[in-house]
């Protein structure tokens, strides 16, 4: 595209700008979503239907497929009961709530096209719902089907981080240091990870963001666990920073992973953030590799957060 | 490929040529299409079935396949109806219209697969058409569900674009601006934007097309709203231009998007442009945050055009 | 990946070796596919089902679906048939033919789960082949489901280019030249393409490919027609070549596309080439556009391959 | 995104670690997966539902569709019959297993919501039994193709490697090779490959990966043989190693390919390695085109892995 391009893009270029939030606010949820909010939208601009029905958890999106059959089943049930007794015909004469039971199944029966024929429509206004209710049931489980499926193409956020980043002895000077792995089989290739450091500068009133250098960018297999060092060295924007400037600043450790999953074939993305109270001080990551299993190369996830004590330089 | 590719591409190669179309004609549709249209193309080609099911809206969309119901139903009714009045079983003797009404309720059973079984097919000819028509209905609905998903795993358009760009003070000089935003919950991420001015030369009588400097090309997360500046300095091919020569000259102001859809997990492409007459003198731009509200970043989506007048350098 | 990445990648860099075919051997077929046959492969691999019911026009594959939906029919009803007379109920005594007509009314009635009812399994046998013949009728509409919408998410081929390549006055040199256009609706965009000129080398008895340097590589915007210019100037591998040359060095002009559609969220390619006996000598393009329509910018596709005589230099 | 990225990436960087595992432990198994194990996980973690049924074979994935299919019609079947005798109209007064087995018809009548009719719910708790049972049917099957679908979307893993990677002469030195080819009729385009030789060190007590040259790493059409030649000069890791070198070394060739597929539409990825057993000194690779047939350039894959003795240099 245009020659501007020819200046390298560099990580501070976060889209955050620099004064829009409060100094204490975090941009990145533990979830990984941008801590943002929009005003002023309409309501189906901010109820954004699709996008919750592809992000919902399973049960939930069960929960409301199966509440949206509900209220379909009672809406066309009241319908057929309007149209009167003899709308439906097939049982014996009934009134109140015995027919609107009826009038019930007679729906389900309609909606789901199983159709059993015992109940059948007998007058005009009930053959002409019941031909719109199998159309709208057929239409509807059309859309379950292509939510499901694109549900399914979406890579879920399966990435565990250990729960705190740290600051450890590196060679002869410190790095802060977090550890993650894929939780699932999926097989993640040319992987990808950037890391910014965003912290409140007191004497501008604005929030600082800075690229750092990292021991290792990229690697072709995410297999295993991968341990993301950024050395703290005399370039760094946190040389002879301490715990507790690390508070005052505010500092925020800004992730943003990139790898291809060859299980969906898919490019998948993910941020993630540790803000200065989840960055312990001192400690170093314990090992996570098990060499008792022969054949194999074994990795214990459950120790991916566990740390132990180490004497910083 | 091949050595040409060593010298850069710029944008100026937008694929318009420069001299084949009149001096007015816009380029780019205010809903981001190109302006161009196509003769020549036979029937189908032309009407492009695919490419209009999937763009149109959901309420069209709704509605064409109800229409297809309706006369697929219509059509298969009628060959019922001439079958004979003894070709569907299940209900009294019949002339005429009620004749035509039952089978239609009969068509409407079959295609949906309901069946309730008190309409029969009671001949040859009827229980084959009956057969055809529920595999017409199966195939049908199936086709139904692969758009369906078609147009959900499509990245809808929702960028808002400020109404009218600006020409606004920036730094010691002055810059030519607008601002945009995502209306969705989209996490949108890798976000580029590009934009080349276009405008008439009256003494070349063809079009020129400029890539310009922008204070920045590129941002990792595009979650806030964007304010695309282009610093008209002495390096700008509008530098010294005034309102009158952005008229005379056609100007129009190309934009180029391209972001990762982090929910949709596509690559997402947009075009917009700005004309002229869409073009603000002297105005800047009113603050879109909100510092109220605490924990979330906030951004009122209804300001996103609001300017106030400033005073040009 | 390696090093050896650091030297750039040649469009030579075909991958159809030098030695081993044929001299007349076209590469790629008109229809874009490489001319390659692979034997040696077993059966179910050199069918390839999958890649033909993708890849076959729709009426072919409507048909396919029809006659697996009559085979499955025949089969079932010979079983229902071969289950004896008692097995479906609801239909008046009958013997041979008829009952097997019946049979398969019944299994017509089964696999595409409309089910009237008025036919119905009557013993064990008869219910478990239904219940069959139904889970097999549902799979079955799945799969064409699932096969329609891999049909839908593959962009077609929908580039129409000029039926020859010209050989063409251009400045104040010639240039080998064809023109190109999109036949459908979709936004194609960052279009590149790259050109490979293909001989035949007497003396060095094998098949020499040769990258040539194009006017245009890439446009941002492939909304219109696009003329591609091949400069024959001296460092060009035909230059000072004649038509005579052209055939008898077998040359063959393979011509590879690759864009973003931005209808169909997807990234596409196509090839193409022409033989020696597909170049015109001595013509140029025939304009395409048309400025008599105002407001929109008008290309006659029916005279994209429109030619008229010129004077080569 | 960060500065890190100035220094380029290289092959060595494949995310195994130097010493995470056992001297003879194999990195990428013959399937193309890592050979890695994840402990720790929970239940759900490890089991990966998705990922079984999307890498499974076809005829396994039918068997557990039919398995769940039958699980979930014995269910409903124990739920009718324990509903009572009365429950299901339409059959013969029965009672113990006879009534269990109307039952499971009547459940896999309304399961493919085929619903004949001639049983039908005849109870509240039938009626609603039934209606839950058609609802669960049409999700399950509504699952059943998003899933296959998902099958379809993911290109399967075609590419035939010669049984072993030789050590033959080339030019005036030696080079370490394999023949490669697709086994399906996909169109892929953009091939790249890369090469790292990861070995053990006995004096670092560790592995070392090195990149490696090859004389060709990019080809634009992969659509014949590749054969991949790792030229053993001076530059080379292994430059004067013996047979006896690279099983003591623990030697694993390691390859990973990417390409576009223009069948599926998609970028694909493979992986593959070759430990020192699977590698012959002293051969060379047999021809595999075949002059023969003209008009088509013609492989014969079953002489891929076809070698025969060659004088080394």
């Amino acid at each position: 595209m245009s020659d501007t391009k020819k200046n390298p893009v560099k990580s501070e270029e976060l889209g955050f700008g620099q004064k829009a939030y409060a100094k204490s606010t975090r941009l990145i949820s533990p979830n990984g979503e941008f801590n943002v909010e929009k005003g002023g939208l309409n309501f189906w601009q901010s109820l954004d239907i699709y996008h919750e029905l592809i992000s919902m958890k399973w049960w939930n999106f069960v929960g409301v497929i199966t509440l949206v059959f509900l209220v379909a089943n009672l809406l066309f049930a009241t319908l057929y009961y309007a149209a009167g007794i003899d709308s439906i015909a097939g049982h014996a004469s009934q009134s109140g709530l015995d027919h609107f039971i009826t009038s019930f199944y007679f729906s389900t029966q309609s909606i789901t096209t199983v159709g059993y024929g015992k109940l059948y429509p007998d007058s005009n206004v009930a053959s002409i719902l019941a031909a719109v209710e199998s159309f709208i049931g057929l239409l509807g489980f059309a859309l379950a089907t292509g939510l499901m499926f694109a549900r399914f193409s979406r890579p879920g956020r399966n990435l565990i981080y250990s729960d705190k980043a740290i600051v450890s002895p590196y060679q002869d000077i410190n790095g802060l240091m977090f550890r993650f792995a894929s939780g699932s089989k999926n097989q993640l290739i040319e992987a990808e990870v950037d890391v910014v450091i965003s912290y409140w500068s007191a004497s501008g009133n604005r929030r600082i963001f800075k690229g750092v250098n990292l021991e290792r960018t990229k690697i072709n297999f995410f297999s295993m666990s991968w341990t993301i060092v950024h050395p703290i060295d005399e370039k760094s924007p946190i040389h002879g920073w301490t715990k507790e400037d690390f508070e005052e600043k505010q500092v925020e450790l800004i992730i943003m992973f990139k790898a291809f999953d060859d299980t969906y074939v898919r490019q998948v993305y993910d941020r993630m953030s540790y803000t200065a109270d989840e960055i312990d001080w001192g400690m170093k990551f314990s090992p996570i590799y098990d060499d008792a299993k022969k054949g194999k190369i074994f990795i214990d996830m459950e120790k991916l957060s566990k740390t132990e004590p180490a004497q910083l330089n």
